[in-house]
This record gives structure tokens, C-alpha cells and sequence, in this order.
């Protein structure tokens, strides 16, 4: 039955002191925070053929499908606080490999402090589908949204781009939460996004919902070794932060960024401009996107 | 882009005025309400080939998708607010489809006030899949789980039961969240949930959660016409309310039930028994399980 399944799969999962139902009823409850915080929301799909394979090591799946809408929640300036997990899979497929799947969810979930309190299985015809819904709790002034971007603003960018699949990057990154909470905390983020689809789209994205232009300097892009330009550009799955920060506040961000992650990389690759100068944005090759694309 | 798409999607549905951010940022964003109020969360999905066919009309599946997540919000004594909507589709399928199933879901979403502040497209490779993420609100003291129940606790169903598939009832259903709310409002509804799998699997999984028996007097089942005992046990996709009552608000229930819901049916079917007398509930034929049996 699937209640008592996904109850199974969740037995050792740690729950926060704000869960009042979990797995095994209608809905899962919780506990509202104070008024003040916002909530944020959102849910993220992987699915077998399109964003990994049968072989892929399945802890490794679900470690992705977690720290996927992690880095969402982080990328507002939010922490994660409660998931539900919604798996269809067919027939054939191995208790096993869905243990799997939980352990390596369970394992993003300790790590980053997620309450896993609900699920829904399904049967499916063919391939595996596993959705994450996931919360998140912000104050309004940690908010930081795409769409804050001031022209002038300095552009900066977490450690290396490109190569993400060759790497298993795309599987087995952690999510920036800590620096995205450093960063919101310290800094006035004007405006933040994870890096999932590649620069080269999320940047215009980020762009367009700020109504300003950029630019960019190519050379400036921290690319991991081997990498082009180009891949650094448009391959995705890098879940790196890229963010936008008056100028007054860059030197400060670079002194203290160097004592507290030293050994992750913070560039400036740019800056924002007026929505006028925006028709002359540095070109950028599109990045990848799932609804068009496909990466097995 | 998956943002412009699901941005155009959606552009014509209510938004709340606690939505702080809807679709196209990295999440969507609500303001928290007062401090009393629990937050309720599901997630609930429909696929291709296993809860409904490609030639099922897609107005009925989105409507579908987003009632089955009502319908268990209601069963909390809950008010939905905000749903997200994640689907993947294979290439092939036309955006005229698509829309379809969004008019489907809006339709659904303007009529129970629920609004829909995100979601995220795939592509699959074969069968739809459609999940849909919904929350609501509900005060503890109005809070129904299926694990109240005591002995001693008067049964009661709303509706009618059986023949879902052949009336096309698991794909048009009202959710009973005004006669949820009105019970949660007006009287002491000790546990409740809603017929998903059908009262053969719902009744004990009640009453395992509340640790009771049952028992339950198979006749006095409310059939929907030409159904035998047999479908209206097992069959599964009710969605009616079954709920467990102390025995002296029976009389006021059943008179004002008769005053506020003249045209539906609500009938007592028997009562819960104490956890040793457990072992002699009534034996129920198993309902519905989405993850044993398939129905196209």
C-alpha cells in the first residue's frame, strides 16, 4: 500500500519540531512560522531518459532531484524546510532502486536540514518520473528575487562553469545555500538566480525580469579546466549564484568572500545596464533549456 | 522557454492577495498568515496510461489533477490557496493539448479559490505525467486527520459510491469542500478523508491510524444506481467524505445536514470499535491501490 511504502522509504528521515503530520494522512501539516516570513515554494522534476538514466547510480538521483529545488530555495535567499516526494515508476523497477532514490533524498534532506513529510507513489507505464515539491521560509528584507537588478550593478558569479555532465557535477553538486545566506545576510543582493539552464540563459532571464541590459566580459568567466567558453556559456546544471550588487559593495564582498569560502571562486564577470543600452547585451549563445533540449 | 510557456499558461487565472511572487522566478513566493493557522501541503499526480488516456479530454485530467489535491485538503478541514503545476510531455504533443489541461486545472482553481503561482515544464519521452503541488490553510481546532477516530464514533459517508470510471465521475467530480468545511465548522468530525481508493481501503487505513476497528453494515452503503456492494467498496475514486462522530451530535448532524445539503446523500454506515475488538471489523474487499492495480 503506498502509505505504508513511502512511510518505509521515510522511516529514518529526521523531522523538524514544526511538522505536526508527516507521511500517512491527507495532507502533510506544519507549523506556520511568524508572519513576518515569507514562504516560498517550489517544485522540480527528474525524469528517467530526459535528466538521467537507468544506470545512473540511483542515490545519485535523488540526491539531484532534492538539492535541485535547494538550490531554488537558496537562490531567494530562503532555507529549505519541508519536501514531498511524488514518484511514479513501472512495474518492473526494484524496491531496491527506490531505496536508493530515498537515501540519497534523505541524505540532501539531513544535510540541509529538510523535513521530508509527505509523498504520493504511482504506478508508471514506462520511465521513472520524481517530482520534489519543497518549502522554504524568507524574511522580505533576505528576499532576493530576479527581477531586483539596477543598471551599473555589479555581476558576479560562484566558482567554475561548464562541463557540469562530464564532471557528474549535475548529480553530485551541493547547492549554495550556505554562501546564498552569507551573501543575503552581509550584502544588498539586488538580484539572484542559480545558475541551472547556463549563464547564457539565465543571465538574459535574470535580465529581462529586471528590465535592464548587460554586459559581459567572455574572457572574465570562470571556467572549469577543459572547458570552452561556449560550454561554460550554454552547458547548465552548473547550480552556481549568479548575483547582482551595487558597486560600493563589491570591494567589501571580495575582501570578506576570500576569508570565508576560500576555496570556492567569486568573479565579477560584468555589470548591468540601462534597459535602453540593453539591445547592445554581449550576445550570448542560449543556454540549455529541458523543453527543448534533451541530455541523456 | 519553460517561463514564457507556463507564464502564458497561466495568464488569465486568479492570483491571492497574499501572493507575493507567482510563476517566473526561482520560486514562487506567499506571505505567511497568522501565526495560528497550520499549513496543509500535498502533492498528488495523474499519468498517462495509468489515470487517464491520451484521448481523455484534457480540461477533465487538468480539472482532475488539481481536485484530487482539493479534495484531500478539504478532507483536513482545510481551505486550499496555492497550487504549483509541474508536467512533462513528450514532444510530440500539441500545445493545443496543453492549454487544454491548464483550462481544465483554471476552471477548477477559480471555483475553489486556489492560486496557481508556479510550476516547471519537462519534456518526458513517452506518457504525460502531470503533479500537481497544493497547500492550504487550516486552524488546529477545525484540523480533521484520519487518526481521531475513537470507539464508539458514528460512520458517515457523503454521496454515493461506486461506478466512478463508467460515469466519468473520477474525471468531473465536485471535492466536498463546502460540506468539509461546514462539518469542520459546525461539529466535532473526530477523523476524516476522503474515498480516494475506495471505502474498503480508506475505512481501515482510518481506522489503523486512529488504532479502532469499525464496523460496518454493508447494506446500508450508499450505491450509486447499478452498482453492487462489491463496487461501491472497491472501486476507488469516490471522493466522497468519510468521517467518524461522537454518537450525540448524530441527531443534529443528520437535521441540519438535510437543511444545508438537500440534493446529496449523507449516510450513516456503522461505527468504530475498540482496538481489541479490532480483530472482528467488518472484513472489507481491498480497495483501489495506485500502486498494485492499473485502471485506463
Amino acid at each position: 500500500m503506498e502509505d505504508s511504502l513511502i512511510r518505509k522509504l521515510v522511516r529514518s528521515f529526521p523531522q523538524g519540531t514544526d511538522v505536526f503530520v508527516g507521511v500517512g494522512d491527507d495532507c502533510a501539516v506544519v507549523r506556520c512560522p511568524h508572519a513576518e516570513k515569507l514562504l516560498l515554494l517550489k517544485t522540480d522534476c527528474v525524469i528517467e531518459g530526459i535528466h538521467f538514466k537507468r544506470d545512473t547510480p540511483a542515490v545519485w538521483v535523488g540526491w539531484k532531484a532534492l538539492c535541485r529545488a535547494i538550490s531554488d530555495v537558496a537562490a531567494c535567499g530562503g532555507t529549505p524546510a519541508h519536501a514531498l516526494v511524488t514518484f511514479a515508476t513501472p512495474k518492473r523497477l526494484s524496491m531496491r532502486w527506490l531505496q536508493s532514490i530515498y537515501r540519497g533524498i534523505g541524505r540532501a534532506a539531513r544535510q540541509f536540514g529538510v523535513s521530508v513529510i509527505g509523498g504520493e507513489s504511482s504506478r508508471s507505464l514506462d520511465s521513472i518520473f520524481l517530482s520534489i515539491t519543497l518549502t522554504g521560509y524568507v524574511t522580505v528584507q533576505r528576499l532576493a528575487l530576479r527581477s531586483g537588478a539596477q543598471p551599473g550593478d555589479s555581476l558576479f558569479v560562484t566558482g567554475q562553469l561548464g562541463g557540469s555532465l562530464q564532471r557528474e557535477h549535475h548529480l553530485k553538486f551541493i547547492p549554495r545555500l550556505a554562501e546564498a545566506h552569507w551573501l543575503t545576510t552581509h550584502f544588498s543582493i539586488h538580484a539572484m538566480t542559480d545558475l541551472s539552464d547556463g549563464i547564457g540563459s539565465d543571465l538574459p532571464r535574470m535580465a529581462a525580469a529586471s528590465q535592464t541590459g548587460f554586459e559581459v566580459n567572455l574572457q572574465l568567466l570562470p571556467r572549469n579546466s577543459g572547458c570552452s567558453i561556449q560550454q561554460a556559456l550554454s552547458e547548465g546544471e552548473d547550480y552556481e549564484l549568479l548575483f547582482a550588487i551595487p558597486p560600493r559593495e563589491e570591494k567589501r564582498l571580495l575582501r570578506r568572500w576570500d576569508s570565508t569560502f576560500p576555496s570556492t571562486r567569486l568573479t565579477r564577470i560584468g555589470h548591468m545596464k540601462t534597459c535602453s543600452e540593453g539591445d547592445k547585451s554581449t550576445p550570448l549563445p542560449t543556454g540549455y533549456d529541458h523543453f527543448s533540449k534533451r541530455h541523456t
